[in-house]
């Protein structure tokens, strides 16, 4: 079955917008066939199958009896430009692949795969699409409705897409798109919350001077200062447990060799799974900034650009899904995603839960993007067991 | 005199390619207009003026007798773009003015002020293509010949702009285009060294990686690196007298604010008067970036661009300079020019000296750079006393 699930991802890769590439946005072209393959698969499987409104495609496992709760099973069907075969995709046809090994078997609930048509954010700017409309709360852009009517859809339905309130929760498998697991030599972690996020823009204010004849102790310089500052960004986040800073983009003006920079601009990111830790921590990099640019005689000032609080994943759900992975035999870790995912909109209208799968060599978002077969397997007899611990939980 | 003198260069500031600011590259059309205003007040000096094939203006004050040596004076004409009144053209006028001074007396020997065609390098990236005329070097440039042509002159000639055998030697006056003597309440100095110069690309070589999910410690980002081999260069320059060590460009690739930047480039600039002093801080500056990326496990490289030695100006000429200052009643004081000029090329062929005056605000190569009318005073003091001396001296 492992086999199988990673053949059936690689096998999509084949809907594109780019030969070549895997480039696959909101309701672009190659999103038919996608849903046509994915329709197969899930009937296949014993599923009924619809489109909703925002371009969500689900497939519903019935359970035996009619007016039973729901548990949701889902992903994203969408990629980055020149992305891979597993981010999002996997985590539906996981969803299937489990259904699958059901054989038929019904259970005290339905189980709905939801393949979210949007998660990624690139073809308007606007992440989540789909998720938004399966909480009740879809986006509202005249471009994004164009995109639903171009599909073949009915944008004044988006309200149908809205998720069961009889439900039991949501679980979201996905590749780790980082490379703890796999240095710690694991196949899957729960996901304990989703970090927090800061964003912001720096910047340094000095003098620019000829680099030649100006002296070390009469100079303002604006990217010594930026510098300094870039090192104690790494210093605050290395001192606090869970927290990631990163100043990404860089850049100086007037930016010739031969003159002292007397801008310099750079971003932040900071992200931790706790706010209570993600705020303190930002606020002291500021005022070290502040505190660096006195000493040197420079200005300094911050444009706030992101301010994202963290999600919880359901402590319940998360905790069946470690004791799933127990009695599978696997060994129990719990982590934060750095990254964002459907599962942190979803937690908004119901208990929601995450398995990350390891990623070789931590990549993602690029063709390399992989995962390993035993890994899938261990995420498959971990759900299983997790779907027995929710039917027991039920009798 | 010192009104003048200011005067004459902001009448000059008139001729430029582009109204509105003073830009006036190599032979450009407004170059003519300079060319007849100079000769104009050279002539109204008492010398005989002609203009070279490498389209350097030439005035010769007559000694009393005809085989004497020569003296010459000089700086340049041409000005970078969006430049200011006084860098290069004071040095000029300044020569002028001073024979102005000696009100039709003759010396013993020729005093030639020279203005020379070019030195910025802005118009075929070229510097100092007057100096090196003017010590028989001259540049081979298809587009500098026919530049010369265009201004109607036979670049066929060039030989002719070679300077005299029977020379004494070489004084220029230039703003210095720095803030030391401002700092220091100095109206002039002696310029000791035209500084040496390394310039190099470094770059930093790590993984880039996603800002979310890459934990502090799985990190090879190539910007911290290069942030903290900065520090290094920045300390390494306070802690060696005279030197001065600037980055001035840096780029990150891939550039994105949620991306560890993978590679970081930036400019390193080092000046010192001393060689002996720029070389083993470049080799330090060399090696610790060489350590800061192996702890890092990050790669390091570093291509060269420049490795200029430091030209020292004549003993000789420079003390008499020193005599002169005193006599004038100004403190003495000597630096090196962090920035390149004429008299570092025409010191290749016959004793060379530099009196720089005082930039107010250290301002050069823009609109605001200015010059004080008592610090031409002072200067034009110092230049007669070391006529007076050179005369004593041939005595």
């Amino acid at each position: 079955m492992e086999r199988e699930v990673i053949a059936r991802c690689r096998s999509l890769a084949a809907c594109t917008e780019e030969p070549g590439y895997i480039t696959r946005t909101f309701l672009s072209e190659p999103m038919h066939a996608v849903h046509t393959i994915l329709q197969a698969w899930m009937e296949q499987a014993g599923m009924s199958v619809w489109v909703d409104a925002a371009g969500n495609l689900r497939g519903r496992y019935a359970a035996r009896e009619a007016d039973a709760p729901c548990f949701y099973i889902g992903s994203h069907l969408d990629t980055v430009p020149h992305g891979g075969a597993f981010d999002g995709l996997l985590g539906v046809v996981m969803g299937i692949a489990l259904l699958d090994l059901l054989a038929g078997r019904r259970l005290q609930f339905h189980v709905e795969v939801v393949g979210f048509s949007e998660e990624e954010g690139v073809r308007f700017g606007i992440p989540f699409i789909g998720s938004r409309a399966f909480i009740g709360d879809p986006v509202c852009d005249p471009r994004v409705d164009a995109a639903i009517r171009a599909f073949g859809l009915d944008p004044s339905r988006i309200g149908d897409a809205r998720a069961s309130d009889n439900v039991l929760g949501y679980l979201e498998f996905h590749i780790e798109q980082g490379p703890v697991l796999e240095e710690r030599g694991l196949p899957v972690t729960v996901v304990q919350a989703i970090a927090g996020q800061s964003r912001s823009e720096v910047l340094f204010r000095g003098q620019s001077n000829h680099a030649g004849t100006t002296p070390m102790h009469l100079r303002r310089d604006a990217l010594a200062g930026m510098a300094e500052w870039i090192g104690a960004v790494e210093r605050e986040a290395g001192a606090t447990p869970g927290l990631v800073a990163t100043v990404g983009r860089i850049g100086v003006e007037p930016g010739a060799t031969n003159v002292i920079p007397g801008t310099a601009r750079a971003s932040l990111d900071v992200r931790h799974a706790a706010d209570s830790a993600r705020k303190p921590a930002v606020e002291r990099l500021l005022e070290c900034g502040g505190q660096i640019a006195a000493r040197r005689g420079l200005g300094f000032s911050c444009s706030w650009q992101l301010d994202q609080p963290a999600v919880a994943m359901d402590p319940g759900l998360s905790q069946m899904l470690e004791c799933a992975i127990a009695a599978a035999g696997y060994p129990v870790h719990r982590m934060m995603s750095g990254a964002g995912h459907d599962a942190m909109i979803v937690a908004r209208r119901m208990p929601a839960a995450m398995l990350f799968l390891r990623s070789p060599g931590g990549i993602s978002h690029h063709p390399d993007e992989a995962v390993l077969e035993g890994d899938v397997t261990a995420a498959l007899s971990v759900a299983i067991e997790f779907l027995e611990q929710l039917e027991a939980h039920l009798a």
